[in-house]
């Protein structure tokens, strides 16, 4: 029979069990820390209806739509659906949708894969993960939603252990404002935001020569504004110098929205070398209004953020007349995964989640093999118990090849002492332990 | 500004966060059973080549292929690419394609999203979570496997206090072989596997008019098989019986692995009360070979069965000449859980994951409430703090809606004594508490 081919699809990773269970860890990690600050789960449907995720300024060629592979005679293969590309505009519609049986302010997380069909390159791909987290006001939403959002980040990247960050925090009031001030013209607000948010990538000659081409600016002026984001001054004094600068009425605002946001965060308990503020941060959506927040590794800038997120005004403007402000960041997991371990930051363990394995030299002893494996389970400790004919040498390098911490061994001279042999496999040490002080010895060695 | 409508996709359930949370709950029961028996996590992409899904007879009317919504001009909006609609034939290509690369026996789970594109009827949904073990090894695979699944479908429904449960378990070869008897073709053999299969839902008089109608057998040929499958006796009372049935060598050959399988979940320590050898079952699958199980709620037969699985000998032939022997189960959780909702036999509870509302009534205090709410999240209490300004009474109306077992109070008479109020929400109950004592006191109560 001729086989189907099997080659990998360009932007669709896949992960060999010793990474998958980084990833997990990982990811518990994140889910953890968006519980333990009460937010709740929710998942959307993968598709939304086309229009849904075209009102919110979808990229139409990154979309994915729906079709049926094969039809009765008669039916129309294709659907309205389409796989959503992020997770923010099906909170949107979620939020309108049930917003009359949820509770305000909501509180959710999102953990779920995401599709776009743009060209893969180094650390994009077309399905990746977004960890998401939002609080939606009805009505209104107090400034100390944005001053938690900071403090979230830096529990998750402590307990990842991958070194040092700061969150660079900004208000796209302050950027507006200024603009304004520098006579650009409404229209162009957005345009000049996406611009200046490519500095990092392309440069700061680059980005003035955008501006000059694509923008009212001239070089004076877009010089001069590059001056202002660029300033490396303390917290304190940054907002200081900025409470002095009466430029306009939005920019005051945004000021003084920057300086609740950084009260907050340091109510919160967050440590003054894990954030600050970065006036050059506009991140290029439209939707952000107001606080804005990247996170870069110190020691590994090139990664670019790992966590990012803002303020929005009206999540659901295309959904609801009710005004829906709200707050959130998100993490892609699958592209931050990737980045650390190809930076060496972060390295794969064992293909296996169980700690013990239970080796079997004698096929009459087969109950007593699954009966040690049921009493460690039974403790809570993952086990797996050899189920194959093999020789005790062979088993012992499946064990060492998966990555298993201890494996147990006993044969009929171990059984008549009612007792086994506790293998360390990372040490190399064996000793023998009776039964009933297996779990509690392997407690210890774990 | 006219808005996008707001309407539920049929088949695309989505839950609100109370739903959600309980989802979470029994996905969580399942994750830590399959780890604990030391399977490994792996996912696979959404997506597959449409030739490899079709490659394992994959209904191709129920298949989503993949186009992009919108295309640059000369690009071809069609994708090779479709979702896939099991975890099966994904695990099939990723064993094939990594094989290499992973150890075997390769134990694997998979929790993951498929999606379906039939019509949805009563707790079936387009788009579904499996919940998927599988064992594979590499040219052979020992019974012990067949008979750990068993007991891992115990301990995860135990786990789910969801009321008594039945596994029951046959082996196709004893159907096969008894059906050869009868002077079944080998050609109508799945044919008559996939009739008798839906008996529990047809009842037996239209499992015998299709099989008069659709195969060789006759109508005394048809009752007498029934009457084969519905012996409704003893485990080893059938064993026995089946075993002196000297019918042919694959009869035998079922029979023998039946006795196997039997044995060792014994030896894994399932109580007899839930397991049984039932004939009938036949699972409706081309690519199951030997051991089959279903599982029954004792109480509520009518959901169907809640774990399905079996022994399927060749795995990848669509993909390599290597044998890969394997054997799995699988739970369909967002059908199994609205169905329970659905029974009566499970309730959703709070809409928030976080015991503990740390409650806001002086503004000026409002880094003590942060504080309080970053000593209970260190201490591993899920908490949330008010942030938003409101009345004490709409605060705690808003945590009883949500369903936070514990309100925390307190303002300038309690901060004097460097103490809080702790409101239990279950019973009214309030007292003071020194906030040296809080994290002791809550997990009390908790």
């Amino acid at each position: 029979m001729s086989k189907t081919k099997l080659t990998a699809i360009s932007g669709f990773p896949e992960f060999l069990p010793e990474e998958q269970i980084l990833f997990m860890k990982m990811l518990d990690i994140i889910r953890d820390a968006y519980e333990r600050y009460g937010f709740s789960p929710i998942e959307t449907p993968a598709v939304e209806r086309k229009e849904v995720l075209i009102s919110k300024g979808g990229n139409e060629k990154e979309i994915y739509a729906l079709s049926r592979l094969a039809v009765k005679k008669g039916e129309e293969p294709n659907t309205e659906l389409a796989l959503h590309f992020d997770l923010t505009v099906p909170l949107a519609r979620y939020v309108a949708m049930h917003k009359n049986q949820l509770t305000f302010p909501f509180r959710r997380y999102q953990i779920q894969k995401v599709w776009r069909g743009e060209r893969p390159q180094a650390g994009r791909s077309r399905e990746f993960y977004q960890c998401d987290i939002d609080v939606i006001g009805r009505g209104s939403l107090s400034l100390l939603n944005d001053a938690e959002m900071p403090n979230i980040i830096y529990h998750i990247f402590r307990e990842m252990k991958i070194g040092p960050f700061v969150i660079r925090i900004n208000n796209r009031k302050i950027l507006q404002g200024y603009f304004q001030s520098l006579g650009l013209p409404t229209a162009q607000m957005n345009d000049v935001m996406r611009i200046i948010d490519k500095r990092d990538k392309i440069g700061t000659e680059a980005v003035i020569s955008e501006l000059t081409d694509h923008t009212d600016f001239d070089q004076t002026t877009a010089e001069k504004m590059i001056d202002f984001l660029g300033e490396e001054v303390k917290t304190d004094e940054l907002l200081t110098r900025l409470n002095n600068m009466a430029i306009n009425e939005l920019f005051s605002q945004g000021v003084k929205e920057l300086g609740i946001v950084i009260e907050g965060i340091r109510g919160f308990g967050v440590p003054e070398a894990s954030f600050k503020i970065d006036l050059s941060i506009a991140r290029g959506l439209d939707y952000y209004t107001g606080t804005v927040y990247e996170t870069l590794l110190v020691d590994h800038p090139q990664i670019g953020s790992i966590c990012s997120g803002g303020r929005f005004d009206d999540l659901a403007n295309f959904f609801t007349d009710e005004k829906l402000p709200g707050v959130g960041i998100s993490i892609g997991l699958t592209r931050l995964m990737s980045r650390l371990i190809k930076e060496g930051i972060v390295k794969t363990g064992a293909a296996t989640v169980a700690s013990v394995l239970v080796t079997a030299m004698d096929e009459k002893r087969t109950s007593d093999y699954l009966r040690i494996g049921s009493t460690l389970r039974n403790a809570g400790i993952p086990t797996e118990v050899y189920l194959e004919k093999a020789r005790l040498g062979n088993q012992l390098k499946y064990a060492n090849k998966k990555g298993f911490k201890i494996a147990i061994i006993a044969g009929e001279d171990e059984f008549l002492q009612d007792s086994v042999q506790i293998k360390n496999l990372v040490t190399g040490e064996q000793m023998i332990c009776p039964n009933r002080e297996l779990v509690q010895k392997i407690g210890t060695i774990l």
